[in-house]
């Protein structure tokens, strides 16, 4: 590839008036990235000397909510595209190439990048697609393997019309050219705006040559202005990530519904069953199995470990061989050794559990720390809430709680501790100890059962 | 379009023998909707003068099911599609015009037939598809773009079977000709019925001109006879919905897999993830997010709600800026404030709970009423119910629920109640109190833990 | 079809290197079955004399996870297909007809088969495939309806890879040749291997005539290399199993949203909404009706029940007109009467109820036999488990439990007993009894509510 120093220009001032939303159209996500911030990764792979985001609508938004180290450019007006980039102009350096990208062309990749790069050389790079149904769009008009034009679709003619191969709009100019061709633009047009594609003329005018390549897919150079064509290319996102993962070994029941929205570290015979949503950082172990329909966010489960369906893990750790679920819900800072068991309608919330141990049903468990090998009972909470503040509740080994216990914290529970079903435990127990705190059972004479009242 | 007065009759007599259904074929669901009920607003849709609906199969159940404003005409032997318009003639007039529509061709829209009043005029109107596969299919034979002919396939010369476009067996027809025409069907054929399409040969003969539309998709014409053409209507529906969703602005995660059975009204920016079902009347407010595999059923939620995944919602209305679920269960009659959070395995019925309050872990509210900023601790129980009638439970402002408590309903909690967990609340609680009902923690003596019984 | 003797030998050896599991290919699954047992029952459908199935890699964990009464030939060393068929041929009789089948080939049909065996009478069968890519297939040359080569990819001239009809490595052969054929092969190419292909050069120097049959769809000889593979034959059989449930009648909501991993039995009027998992043997009465997300596992359900959505069923029996869920959880022993209720958040494990009888809410059942017309109150948990051993709670006809009650097994309540909410219950209750175990209420004076700890 040519060595010339290299800048990004990322179009990312549009407003996007058909997604219907108060969030400009580059915050949209596919896979849970806004749009621009893949944008912006995608140029990072192509370690440009720098990348110089031009923003408009929504820019504060936009400058919180992509978090990246770029310039932004603040265009004030947005007069069209050759405007936008003229926006850029003052921080490009006079020499080498700029690249031309759009934060709502989201899946373009660095393979294709690069392809075009190389394809310019110090020249004019132009990528093109080569649809479907190239209605509606600029026709490449080629000669001897380079364009000579971009013809648009209003002006062109039958012939031009038949020709197949559009223009995507994502482009890489000389700089030393970049200036003149932008200041001598017009807005003599329907719309009265600034046009990139008219530097092609620009540059036949000047006798540079422009390289085109075609992308290998549709999908790495469509852009997003509605939902539809939002769904339709996060679907093939997820495709693509699904087909990686399978490459790579891991058992997906169903391919088509799989989202992963981040980014999925795994093991050896990974299976994930239908329906799983993963989202941010996520690791699965050799073997670990996910059931249908568990949501995974941000969690790290060891070898062996098998989540059934219906479980929602988010910012926990679950050790190797555990056994979760269904429906068991582990919230932030759980933190499960080796072999533990969560079961149905149990949430366990910044809470450390020790080796071997279980809490299989109906269960709160927060702001705890037990420890190895200790039971607890269905229907056991750990108050750990007085209205106002949070409060520790330890548990020791080998403890065995009773069902629907309350253990009102600040409570501590030595070791091998027992308490007994229906106890509200407010004092700390000592190891070894078997402790009640429930009333006498009795009978109550002469009771009536209530019968059915009488609609009037 | 023509004035002239316009009649529906729709043909909704048969069994659908592969069904395999105790209910007669037109009730089976599209969206949540028979079929047949689809049909028949289809036909509303027209400003019709009259709708005649012939039913025969299970006609009971057809009227008791669908519950529409129409003319049930009883056709008590099924002997053709002829036979049963014949069966409507008695309450047609003998000016205007016919549509004939059938309960079980259920994606017709208005504006296809339209087209086909339009195109027919005074005369006759004949809807037909361009199917993939024309194979079984009687087909249209034109003449300078008036059908001469229906050539059923078994008729058909080479010639005519080459002809791809086929009958859909919607027609209009002109009443002052429609009692002589299907007086003239004979039922000399194969199956020993009156047919429809030989009234197309019957306008040649008296030199009515048939006027063909072509529909814009095979599925405005689509019939079903089986389960697996039902199945492939109903992702049709689906699909055509998430498009129009979509096309608004609403952010679908997955088109694939979102199914509305019902209406959805929708503020701006509401994002729905993958699998979500939605039915009866539902109202999104702006900035409403719906998790993935929430089932959603006659609800309101107002602006900026969230609701977490695995929630089932129905009959319920949800304030602004709410969280709901995971695993939330809401219930006929629950009416939540803004700023309330409904947690996981937290059932709601019946119950309205003030702006703020919180339930968030294990717990059932059942004919409750509960005012503002109150929390409800984990593992607690309304028990509204004695065995035979149901009781209110009544709860202030600012009321602390501890843990695994049970509220035995009727039983009123003032304002600043603070309720010690593990407490069976039965009398009533003065504001500002605290109150307990538990027994005294204490340590057994001299106890030994069960251990593992030998196996005989 | 010709009589004489037929033998299968199924190829089972590899390692399926690019599955990248410590599973042997043939293990991995499709629709819950690993694929080599699914070969062997395909195999068993034509009535051999005799399958001979060739192992190697893991071939200890393959014969005990495909449990199938068949000859396990070992090969120590994987030295090509033809290589394979060798090592059995000392168990195979030197008279009839040897079939070729692979275990990971996992969707060829009987009928297919069939068709191979007729046509190749006592000669030579070849199934064939006409897939849309034939590049990297052998080419099938036909000479008047015979194969008289077939030609890999790397030797075809450009007539050759013009020819889409491809090789799929199926064939059938007469044992009186076999021997020689096959001691007759040579390893002198790329891989170094024997390869059963050149079995057809043999048969063609031998004047032996190769017949062809062609699949009636490529996916009845795909053959699986790595898990995208595996997810696409997973996809396509879940789609014909679909397909054939519509048209016997049951309805699907979503038929691409369907699992079934194993067989379904079922009555009339089942619906079955999108995204259900069915495994294991399961059978559906009469109108019954499964809700969005259901894990439905070995579980007989009986007419007119209802299983509401994120279900969880697995080992249990329900009878009719019961209302289970949203979200029940039924596991192996639940065994429910007629008219039973068990709603949200409620576990049943290894325990009987009665006719009638409803545990709606946060419960959890275990070990328990339950009369009929008894309700179990919200939050109400059976404490079957002391640590170290399971007890039995026995509960009779028309019993009311009250809310979050703990029953201490081994405990047995006798018909119309009520148990007070909030009550722990260790000893046994007599009929007809009003049983209490809870603390009087009590206000504490002078509390203060704790306030909001300052931060640090």
């Amino acid at each position: 590839m040519s060595q010339s120093p290299l800048h990004v220009v990322i179009l990312a001032a549009g407003k996007g008036t058909r997604m219907y939303s108060k969030m400009p159209k580059v915050l949209h996500e596919i896979g849970g990235e806004p749009m621009l911030a893949r944008v912006i990764d995608t140029a990072l792979g192509l370690n440009p000397q720098g990348i110089h985001v031009v923003i408009g609508h929504g820019k504060e938004m936009v400058r919180e909510k992509v978090k990246r180290n770029v310039n932004w450019v603040e265009q004030t007006e947005q007069l069209g595209t050759g405007h936008a980039v003229k926006t850029a102009l003052p921080h490009l350096p006079s020499e080498g190439r700029t690249l031309v990208l759009y934060g709502d062309v989201p899946l373009t990749d660095t393979a294709t990048l690069e392809a075009l790069l190389e394809a310019a050389g110090s020249e004019v790079g132009l990528l093109t697609d080569m649809p479907d149904n190239p209605a509606g769009y600029g026709r490449i008009i080629r000669e001897g393997g380079k364009v000579v034009a971009v013809v648009e679709e209003k002006d062109a003619d039958a012939a031009q019309k038949a020709v197949k191969e559009t223009n995507t709009g994502i482009l890489v100019l000389p700089n030393a050219k970049l200036a003149g061709w932008l200041n001598g633009l017009g807005s003599n047009n329907a719309q009265g705006e600034y046009y990139l594609t008219d530097l092609i003329a620009a540059a036949n005018s000047d006798g540079i040559a422009v390289h085109p390549v075609q992308v290998a897919a549709s999908y790495l150079a469509a852009g997003v202005n509605n939902k539809a064509q939002l769904a339709e290319l996060e679907r093939i996102f997820q495709t693509n990530q699904a087909q990686a993962l399978l490459t790579a070994g891991v058992t997906l029941r169903d391919p088509a519904r799989f989202d992963l929205r981040g980014r999925l570290k795994h093991g050896q015979d990974v299976v994930i069953d239908a329906n799983v949503v993963i989202e941010g950082e996520v690791e699965l172990g050799d073997g670990v199995e996910i059931g249908a329909n568990c949501v995974i966010n941000n969690a790290k489960i060891a070898a062996g470990s098998k989540i059934a369906p219906f479980s929602h893990l988010e910012g926990c750790e679950v050790g190797s061989n555990a056994r979760i679920g269904p429906y068991a819900r582990l919230r932030p800072g759980a933190k499960l050794a080796d072999e533990v068991h969560i079961g149905n309608f149990v949430e366990v919330k910044n809470t450390a559990m020790g080796r071997g141990s279980k809490a299989n049903h109906l269960t709160y468990l927060g702001d705890a720390e037990i420890g190895s090998q200790t039971n607890i009972g269905a229907g056991t909470i750990t108050a750990n809430y007085d209205g106002v503040n949070k409060h520790k509740t330890l548990i020791g080994d080998d403890v065995r709680i009773g069902s629907n216990v309350v253990l009102v914290a600040p409570v501590s529970l030595g070791n091998k501790v027992t308490i007994g079903g229906g106890s509200t435990i407010t004092k700390n127990c000592e190891d070894n100890t078997l402790v009640l705190a429930r009333a006498r059972q009795t009978i109550i004479e002469g009771w009536v059962r209530p019968e059915k009242e009488r609609k009037q």
